[in-house]
């Protein structure tokens, strides 16, 4: 039975997105800059996914921006505000994702941007007096800060950092990746310059995501070429994904309390599971643990190492259970989670991601516990021969 | 009856090319960088499509980067190569896509670039006596100039461009949006270090292209993020749309003879039954009469002006006859189009670009000419009684 758990890396794509994305992949194949009808039909499909996500969203049509997905959308964000805005100093916190902390890197490499770290304890939360010391003497910084850690799932209250950020006229950009689709966000009543999603992380598909751009806090292309997206973002629309995209947010918005109650459940469910069964010593990474202060999608666990040796998540993707040890993106670098380092807690531990989405069960919940318990019982036992083989 | 000779804007996907990409849209949903089944299998995907598109070319999968398009992939060669190796000089042409001249353009304005443009003939052929003098005297330049021209059809000679450029020790790139796909490139045999493509220009799907980039050439990246694309690109990867792409390439140089010479043919046709019919004084822009000088799927026609007035773009779209003046890009920008302003002929004429594909027949040939020579008839007509009524 394959049990996929990994959904802050992707999601499924939904098959009634699928249906609204078949007729831009066959017969309505038009390029939306095309003057002809067919052309125009494009168009329509493109400005129509644009009023549904401004309107998800209470943001003005203008003020959305199609991008190939969040990275994307997080450069352009940071690397336009710093050209376009000569900024000169960047607060940051260490848990972001690479593709905020490698821009805002290379800006630094450059010599052309401060970058400072936000103070962060040992569960991930930011220290607001030590962000409010960096702002008070660091006029006019741009903050990234994310709404939800793809790691350990830990929420920040956006008004709050908004409020604070905007009082010391900074410029506030989040990513928003792993909360799009997830919580409801009202750009009438949030006061933030750039905010991010990606299809693929609400069951939309991948290779398209967007920006919210402030209409106040216009930015330079990073992508320069034709006067697609109102000349912020050159190049043919991918109308198919754009589509898909909007259709995804949609459903997600659509049912968003009925997924939330039932992915809620789920992780405490997970968690209650875990702690009232017979693993020992489990502990929990950043707040995943905590109902409040983190997504109600994310836990991530620290298990004991297997005493026989060999990695739990191996061990959990040979027997089909699909989860991961930190971001998908940083699997690639084989330098482990950045973000667990950061937290300087629980590294020698087997650290293991879960994130649900509304296609989990609570069946599938237990039979993810129940291979849990196994695969530490069959090590407790393998140890325990191991060791009156030695005697 | 709907007839497409639009295809320099957007082709119909393949049927082929969506039943490649079907599973990556329903079950093969995992993030390329997730270590486990899922995701490898996804991993597998792309990289198989890398080697796809490699071998195609005949080049190394190393050497092959997945994008979101063209636009992006000029933006990453030129933008790359300025930032890499602080080049100071780039050479192109006013007949460049908006991707290369806005690119350059940006980093002329911020004064970190001279540009050169090189001389062009009234058909748009390039003085390459001229640019040779540029690359004499400006050592270590980059060199961006098209295979195909989007608007007009004009091939360049890429391997004298090649020998040119590398003879005084400039960078070569060249956008070949327009070519991949119709023409065999070996990169084996030319030495360029930067080359592009766009699925949809060849019957794949939009949102996703590629870029080749020589290994001696490497360019710091566009878009920072995760360590996906060998870490030149970050982003999760748009896994279908990426197996989209390189099944259409792979169709496309399946049967190139095949459709080079249908597409000639109907080309060849077209050019014919419009010289021979009633339609007086019609010329063509750049070298898109020529055979061996221009694309065999472009013909740009400087119809005259109707007498009675109104546009011949809008008189065959409504008569569904699907064209373009110039570039899809550029018709968003309601400037007409740059090329033909630079080329300074015919601009007193409604100039209209017919770009064909394998999709097209003989029998949509005779139906569009059978139209236009209509369309002037009845113009004469109008115009003829407009005459006796005023007399």
């Amino acid at each position: 039975m394959e049990i996929y758990c990994d959904n802050a890396a992707t999601t499924a794509l939904d098959p009634e997105v699928l249906n609204a994305m078949i007729p831009y992949l066959t017969n309505q194949y038009g390029n939306p800059s095309s003057s002809h009808a067919l052309g125009q039909k494009a168009r329509e499909a493109v400005e129509e996914s644009r009023h549904t996500v401004a309107s998800l969203l209470n943001a003005s049509p203008n003020d959305i921006f199609f991008t190939s997905g969040a990275t994307e959308a997080n450069n352009i964000a940071l690397s336009g505000a710093i050209r376009t805005y000569d900024v000169s100093h960047a607060v940051t916190s260490r848990l972001e994702h690479k593709a905020v902390l490698q821009t805002l890197g290379q800006y630094s490499q450059e010599g052309e941007l401060d970058v400072s770290f936000v103070k962060i304890d040992s569960k991930g939360n930011i220290d607001f007096e030590y962000l409010e010391n960096l702002l008070k003497f660091n006029a006019q910084s741009i903050v990234s800060l994310m709404h939800v850690n793809n790691e350990i799932g830990n929420l920040i209250d956006l008004k709050a950092l908004s409020a604070l950020v905007k009082y010391y006229d900074g410029i506030l950009h989040s990513d928003t990746t792993q909360s799009i689709g997830k919580y409801r966000i009202d750009l009438q009543e949030l006061d933030i310059d750039y905010l991010v999603g990606s299809s693929h992380k609400f069951h939309g598909p991948k290779g398209v995501g967007f920006i919210y751009i402030n209409k106040y806090k216009k930015v330079k292309p990073l992508i320069y070429g034709g006067a697609q997206e109102r000349g912020t973002r050159g190049g043919t629309e991918n109308v198919a994904g754009i589509v898909g995209l909007a259709k995804a947010l949609e459903v997600s918005y659509r049912d968003l309390e009925k997924n939330h109650n039932h992915i809620s459940y789920l992780k405490s469910f997970f968690i209650e599971l875990l702690t009232n069964g017979p693993i020992k010593n489990i502990r929990f990474n950043g707040e995943s643990f905590s109902e409040d202060k983190s997504s109600y999608s994310i836990v991530n666990v620290a298990f004991p190492h297997l005493k026989h040796g060999g990695s739990l998540l191996d061990k959990l993707a040979q027997l089909e259970i699909y989860v991961s040890g930190g971001s998908a993106c940083s699997n690639l670098t084989q330098s482990g989670s950045h973000v667990l380092k950061n937290l300087k807690v629980h590294l020698d531990r087997d650290n293991v991601r879960f994130s649900f989405s509304r296609h989990n069960t609570p069946q599938e919940i237990r039979h993810v516990v129940k291979v849990l318990n196994q695969i530490y019982q069959e090590d407790e036992g393998i140890a325990k021969s191991k060791l009156l083989e030695v005697a």
